[in-house]
C-alpha cells in the first residue's frame, strides 16, 4: 500500500531540513519502514532462516555489491535503501523464534515502537530540562522495580545504565563509597586493601569492574560452587576469615540470581546472613534472573533479594525489552549521587525554575545518557505486570519441556542434575560415534569438538543458533536458553531434530 | 494515506508473535510511524514550539489524562498510541532549528532511519557471531576516524562507547595499563601515586573517571587557563615538576579540543612536546571538537592531535549523529584488549568457525554493547565526508554570524574576546535596567539572576532554548552553540529578538 518513489540520483540534501523536503522525507522514511516491516514479519516466519552466514573476509570483499567502505562522496538515497536491506540480509535475526544463542532475544513489537519513538525524540537523560517525560518515567519505573524487589515503599535509588556490566560496576562503586567515601577524593590509597567476593560461576563483569575500579582482579576472590553451580556459603565465610587474617578488608559480596551459564540462583538468604555478620555490602546480580520477580510462580527463587544493598536487573534479558535496558538499584538513597556527582555548572544549574532534584544526571558515571526507559515503560503499559508474568512463565515452561524431553534421551547427557531453575538447560550431545565409549581423556577430547562443529553447521545452515562453552573442567557443552516469548514447543522440537540431523555423522 | 484502524480494546496479545498477527502488527507500527512522521515534520516547522513546558508535579499529576503510572493490567493499543503522542507532546524538540541548549542537537533523517533499523535488528556488539555486519562497519568507521586524526594508515585501535565520559574513562584506563599493567591484577597499590592533568575548563568527566578508577579527584590536577580558556602549557610543566618533587608520578595529560563552555582548543602541539619530554600519556578530548577534523577549513585547530595516544570523539555532537555515538580511539593496538579482556568462555570461544579476532567485545568494559555504529555509518554513506564538511562549516559560519552581530550590540557583553573557534559564543545579556551601571558587586549579583530568569521565560514561552552557567568567578552567562545544520541566520536573528523581548523588563 505504500507508494514507491524512485530515489535514483536523489541525495540526502533533498530531505528535511531542505526547503520543501517534507514529501521526500516522508517518502524516504516510509520506504525504510517498509523494509523494516518486511524484516519484522519475516523474523516471525519460521520458513525464514535465522541467519545467512558469511565469513568476515567475504563481507569485507563486498558480496553482491554490498560495499562497506566509506567514501568522500555521497550515495544516492536509493543506494541507502539498498544498504539498509543488505545490512539486515547479512545480519542475525535475534528475534527469530529459533534464535537461542543469547540471554537477550526476541523482538517485542511494543518495545520496537518505543525504540523508534526514542530515537525520533533523540534526547538525553541528564536533565529534566531536556527529557522531562523520560526522567519521570525512569523514576516511576525504578520505584516499581524496587517494590518488586521488596524494599519498603519502593524506597531507594537507582539509574538505568548501558548494560549489566556497568550496573555491576555501579554496585561496587556504591559499596566502596558507603564504607570508604574518601576514595572518591584521595583514591584507593585512602582505603585498606579491599576484597570483593563473587562465585566462580558469576558473570565476568565483576572481575572486569574490579580491574577498572582499581581493586585488581587478584582481590576479586572467586568462591566455590556446588555441583549445581550455586555458591557455597561456607566457602564465603571461610574466605572472609582468611582475608581478614591476612590483613585484608572484605567489602562486598556478589550473589548471582540466575547465573549466565547454568542459570541457577545463589542462596541469597544464607549469603545475606554472612554479610550481616561481617558487615559487608551485598549486591545481587539479577541481570538475568531479575525478570522472575514478575512471576508469582518463580519469584521465590530470589528470596532474600530484599536484603541486598544493590541489585542489577536487566529488563533487556528475561523481560524481552530491546537492547539496551539495564538498571542498577540501590537501597540507600543518596549514595549514587554522593559517589558520582561533580556538580558541573553548565548542566546542573541550581538556579533553574523547576525542582532540580529531578536533574538526575549527576548520579551517573556518564554525562550524556541514552534514553533506555521509554520502550520498557511502554511495554509495561501495554502488557501490565501480568503480561510480563505470562511471558516469563511461558519461557520457563518451555525450558522444562526441553529438559524433560532430553534428560533421558539417547545421545544426550545433562551437565548437571535436576530441573532448570531459570531457562538454562545445559547438555552434551553425544554423536553416535562417541556413544558407549568410556569416559576417558580421548572421548572428552573428541566430545569437546562436537559442540563447535555442530554450531558451525547450524550457522552455515542458518536454521537455528544456540550457545556452547566449556566450564571449569567440563568440556564444551550446549547452553540452551529461552527468553523469546515467540518460541514454542515446536521450536524446541526443531532444535533437537536439527542437532541430531547435523550431529549424526560427527 | 495510511488507513486508520481502531484499536479500542485491542491489546498487545494480538500482535506478533500471535497467530495471524501480521496485519495488526503492520497496522500498529504504521500508526506509530504516522505519529513519528508528524513529529518529524513539525520539528522542522518554525511555527511549532520547541517545548511545552510543565513542572514535574504537573506531569506527575497527569495532564489531560496522560498517566505515567504503571499498572498490573494491560492497556489497549489505542491507549498506547495516545501515550506515544503524549510522550512527544510534553517532551523537548531537540531537532528544532531553535533548540540551542546542548552540544547535541538536530534530527538527521538518515541517522533516524539508521536508528530505526538498529532497533529493529536488536542485536549486540559483543561478537561477530551475532552482529557480523555491524562489527565490520565499526572497524571500517574507526579506521576512517583514525585516518582523519592522522595516524599512519589509520592504524591503531578503538571502540564505540556509551558517551564521551566513558570514552574519556577508557583513555585513562589505557594510559594506566600501558605504564602500570599490574594494576589490572593487583589494584592501584601496584602503582605509585599517579597524577592526571587536565585544564580547569575541561569536561568534568575526567574528574569523574579519576574518582571511579581509584585515582581520587585530588590527584586529578586542574591546570590554569588563559583568559580565552586555553590551558597554559607553562602551568602544565610547572605542575608536573611540582608533582614529581612531591614524589608523585605524573601519568596522563588531557588536552581538550573544543571545551564545553568556551569552545576553545588547547594548544595540542605544545602539550604534546611536554608529554614527550616527561614521557606522559597524551589524551585529546575531542568529544565536541572532533567533528572539525572533517572540515578542511577548520581542522588546523586540532593540529597535533596525531601525536595523541588516545582521542575521544563524539559524532553525536558536532556531526549531528543521533544519540548515542561516541568513540575512543587509541594509537597503540592491543592496549584496550590487554586492559579489559577477561576471556569469558561463554562468549569468546576460541574454537569458532570464523576468525575470532573479529569478536571485539572483550576490549570493552561493557559486556553487552548497543549498536551505535549503524546510524553513523549510514550517514557517512549518504553524505560522504564532504557532506559532513559542508554541515560543519555551516554551523561554524552561523556562530561567526552571531558573534559579529552581538559583539558591539547594545545590551551584550562578550565573555571573552576574539572570534569563536568552535560554535560556542558566550555572552551576557544586560537588560536596560542594568546598563551603564558600574561593575560593582551589586550589579554582578543582579546580572547573575538575569540568565536564569530569561531562560525560564524562554522555556515557558517554548520558543527557543539556550544554555547558561557561571564559570570560575564569572557570573551566569549564556553559552550559545550551534550543532544543528537545520539552523539558519533567521534562527539566530530570532534568538536575539527573543532575548531582547523577554529580557527587556528584567
Amino acid at each position: 500500500v505504500i507508494p514507491m518513489l524512485q530515489f535514483v540520483n536523489t541525495v540526502v540534501i533533498y530531505l528535511l531540513p531542505a526547503k520543501n523536503g517534507e514529501e521526500q522525507t516522508t517518502q524516504f522514511l516510509l520506504e525504510v519502514v517498509d523494509i523494516l516491516l518486511n524484516y519484522v514479519r519475516k523474523t516471525f516466519d519460521r520458513s525464514t532462516k535465522v541467519l545467512d552466514f558469511h565469513h568476515p573476509h567475504q563481507l569485507l570483499e563486498g558480496i553482491e555489491g554490498f560495499n562497506l567502505e566509506l567514501s568522500d562522496q555521497p550515495e544516492s538515497l536509493e543506494q541507502i535503501l539498498v544498504d539498509c536491506r543488505d545490512t539486515l540480509k547479512y545480519g542475525v535475526r535475534t528475534g527469530h523464534p529459533r534464535f537461542f544463542n543469547q540471554l537477550s532475544s526476541g523482538l517485542d513489537i511494543i518495545g520496537l515502537a518505543g525504540e523508534w519513538l526514542t530515537s525520533t525524540a533523540n534526547t538525553n537523560m541528564f536533565t529534566y530540562e531536556i527529557a522531562p517525560v523520560f526522567v519521570l518515567m525512569e523514576q516511576i519505573t525504578l520505584k516499581k522495580m524496587r517494590e518488586m524487589i521488596g524494599w519498603q515503599n519502593g524506597d531507594g535509588d537507582g539509574i538505568f545504565s548501558p548494560g549489566g556490566a556497568i550496573s555491576n560496576m555501579y554496585g561496587i562503586m556504591a559499596a566502596r563509597y558507603k564504607y570508604f567515601p574518601d576514595v572518591k577524593v584521595k583514591g584507593m590509597s585512602a582505603a585498606p586493601k579491599l576484597i570483593l567476593f563473587t562465585s566462580e560461576h558469576s558473570h565476568y563483569s565483576i572481575k572486569k569492574a574490579g580491574a577498572a575500579l582499581g581493586f585488581g582482579t587478584d582481590n576479586v576472590i572467586l568462591l566455590k560452587c556446588d555441583k549445581r553451580g550455586k555458591v557455597m556459603p561456607s566457602d564465603l565465610e571461610a574466605k572472609i576469615i582468611e582475608a581478614k587474617q591476612k590483613g585484608y578488608v572484605p567489602l562486598y559480596v556478589n550473589a548471582t540470581a540466575g547465573t549466565t551459564v547454568y542459570g541457577v540462583f545463589d542462596p541469597i538468604q544464607e549469603i545475606a546472613d554472612i554479610c550481616d555478620k561481617y558487615n559487608l555490602w551485598l549486591h545481587v546480580d539479577a541481570a538475568w534472573g531479575g525478570g522472575l520477580l514478575m512471576s508469582r510462580k518463580h519469584r521465590h527463587k530470589l528470596n532474600g533479594i530484599e536484603r541486598a544493598n544493590s541489585v542489577t536487573w536487566n529488563p533487556h534479558k528475561m523481560m524481552g525489552v530491546l537492547l539496551q535496558c539495564s538498571a542498577i538499584l540501590v537501597r540507600e538513597k543518596g549514595l549514587l549521587q554522593g559517589c558520582n556527582q561533580m556538580c558541573a555548572g553548565y548542566l546542573f544549574q541550581p538556579d533553574k525554575q523547576y525542582d532540580v532534584s529531578y536533574d538526575t544526571g549527576d548520579k551517573a558515571i556518564q554525562c550524556g545518557r541514552h534514553v533506555d526507559i521509554f520502550k520498557f515503560w511502554l511495554m509495561w503499559k501495554a502488557k501490565g505486570t501480568v503480561g510480563f508474568e505470562i511471558q516469563i512463565n511461558k519461557c520457563l515452561d518451555l525450558s522444562m519441556y526441553l529438559y524433560t524431553k532430553i534428560k533421558n534421551r539417547e545421545g544426550y547427557k545433562m551437565v548437571f542434575d535436576g530441573e532448570p531453575e531459570h531457562t538454562n538447560v545445559c547438555f552434551w550431545f553425544i554423536p553416535p560415534s562417541l556413544r558407549g565409549m568410556p569416559d576417558c581423556a580421548d572421548q572428552m577430547e573428541k566430545l569437546h569438538k562436537v559442540a563447535p562443529k555442530l554450531k558451525a553447521r547450524m550457522m552455515e545452515c542458518g536454521t537455528t543458533m544456540v550457545g556452547y562453552q566449556p566450564q571449569g573442567d567440563k568440556t564444551n557443552f550446549f547452553r540452551m536458553v529461552v527468553s523469546n516469548p515467540a518460541a514454542t514447543m515446536s521450536d524446541i522440537d526443531f532444535l533437537i531434530d536439527e542437532i541430531e540431523r547435523l550431529g549424526q555423522d560427527l
